[in-house]
């Protein structure tokens, strides 16, 4: 039996989140403290140890991307510079190994699923009716779930979606309030008529969809590769193995669970700020902090693979450096 | 015969330094512009890419890290929360790969090399006189120019020598102006009477030693890691060898050459701004953006490591993609 089959299963499971260990943190503590530099000299690098040390251990060798794909009826409504077909397209080149995502995958030695969700069958254009059912959503959500490897000391959700950074944003809308314009970016780079489209799109979609419940939001307003990705976060979770969220549409998948529960995205760390226009103000809506700022905006998990080596090296301070009494060092 | 023998032969050397190479540049963003992804969306990464091709081409595999260590006769003035011994007891801990810069080598795959330069025979006290003779400071700039490996893709220059933050807070304040309290931190963890004590050292120091002629302002208030550090950064430019720069120290070894000559660091990047008081200050003096922020003050090249990890994504991504033909992804 699936672990959850409608949405009041979804908002059950919520309410049972496993908690960081403090204890375990408390102990990794410890370690720092007698580690061969000057207290707290490793900055943030010593706060993504703690954080690691409270889920499944400072570990971040195993490291798992997966990328979820899928398609947008609001694309009809001009929101996107490229042409639907590019999200099939991608995914063929993710499996043949030629994307950005990719060489970032190889860099840090992480393992890389692609999961291509119906994509001959998009979404509905949510300025006309409900996105999805709640059945369709449950089917995504169960894809990412399932995809998740147990056996990760890190899962890196990624995505590819033809109009994504428009349903992103609309989540983001209902969920946080402020204007379609406060959310709306360029996205792979729209021009300032474009940018107008996606504005319109997204009002249209708020005023149509009235419900702020989250899994509603995701239902009315969502797609199958962000319904996914909350699904992979929420699994990861339950196995207690920590999240590293990327740009602007994993956020927006991260915000669905954020809104759900208090806590939900405690196993979660921000790779990086994008350069998409909403994502600062969504990370500042998550209350999260990014690892990089690089001015990325290409999606994929790009940002998030790249944080990927700042917390393996983050792992690789706490557990490989001599202590202060094994290295015969004097402390200050 | 050595490359330089006295400072006239250095200043001989810095106006005859290799230049980018534009070609290589634009061939670069030809390529850069059929990769599959929207223009510009991999932001700083391409920027990094476009970078190295104008060096040594676009290739970060080969990285090699060398710890320069120093000892520094101004710790007699109290301006250290760590004793001397320290340096010498920290290489040790390089050697046995117990410090954070070993594990941030190894993430990255660097080789890492230590050159401990005349531990037992600090500079003098430069309140007291000058730190070092003008054939001190050639021989230590010989060892870092020595260092360097010709068939490296990287050179990542580190440091350790108790006492030379308040060194670099002097070099600093020598070359860029402004007051002895804009460029002294905490370094590993003063108390308020150390930073006291650390701005009144660099006041008697600037006091004492009126030359703001760059080798002139290394002889009299430098040291020899810092020293060994410029010498090993003006060895790589002369390869075309990129360099990356670590913290406030390695920014004050770097400040040397650039107050010596126009576009001296053109070949180098900052790899992370620290939270060392002066950090950000020195980087705006001499023009940088820092690709990480993530509160380190450790020094020893543990920034600058971090940030290969990006440099290494920037050069897989540039060399590694499909091209929109490549892949039969259509173009926006």
């Amino acid at each position: 039996m699936p672990p959850f089959q409608t949405f009041n299963d979804l908002r059950a499971l919520m309410t049972a989140l496993p908690s960081t260990d403090a204890d375990a943190i408390s102990r990794a503590r410890v370690r720092d403290a007698v580690l061969t530099k000057p207290p707290g000299a490793l900055g943030r690098l010593e706060e993504v140890a703690f954080w690691l040390a409270g889920w499944n251990g400072v570990a971040a060798s195993r490291v798992q991307m997966v990328i979820f794909a899928g398609n947008h009826g609001v694309v009809a409504q001009g929101v996107s510079a490229f042409p639907a077909e590019v999200t099939v397209q991608m995914v063929a080149n993710f499996r043949a190994g030629g994307a950005a995502v990719n060489q970032l995958a190889r860099v840090v030695g992480a393992q890389m699923m692609v999961c291509a969700i119906d994509l001959d069958r998009p979404t509905a254009d949510f300025t006309q009716g409900p996105a999805m059912t709640e059945a369709e959503v449950i089917a995504a959500m169960l894809v990412g779930w399932d995809a998740v490897d147990p056996e990760a000391d890190l899962v890196v959700p990624g995505e590819m979606g033809i109009g994504n950074t428009t349903v992103a944003a609309a989540i983001a809308c209902a969920l946080f309030g402020a204007t379609p314009g406060d959310w709306v970016g360029r996205g792979t780079g729209v021009d300032d008529a474009g940018l107008a489209r996606k504005q319109s799109a997204v009002a249209a979609g708020l005023a149509l969809h009235p419900s702020r419940e989250p899994f509603e939001v995701l239902r009315c307003l969502g797609g199958r590769e962000i319904a996914a990705m909350a699904g992979a976060m929420l699994r990861a979770r339950t196995l207690r193995i920590p999240v590293v969220l990327d740009g602007f549409i994993a956020c927006a998948a991260a915000a669905v669970l954020a809104a759900s529960a208090p806590g939900a995205l405690d196993h979660c760390i921000a790779g990086h700020v994008s350069a998409e226009a909403g994502h600062p103000r969504m990370l500042a809506a998550l209350g999260l902090q990014p690892l990089l700022s690089l001015g990325l905006r290409l999606g994929e998990g790009s940002g998030a693979a790249l944080a990927v080596s700042v917390i393996q090296a983050a792992a690789a301070c706490h557990t490989g450096m001599a202590s202060f009494g094994e290295a015969g060092v004097s402390e200050g």
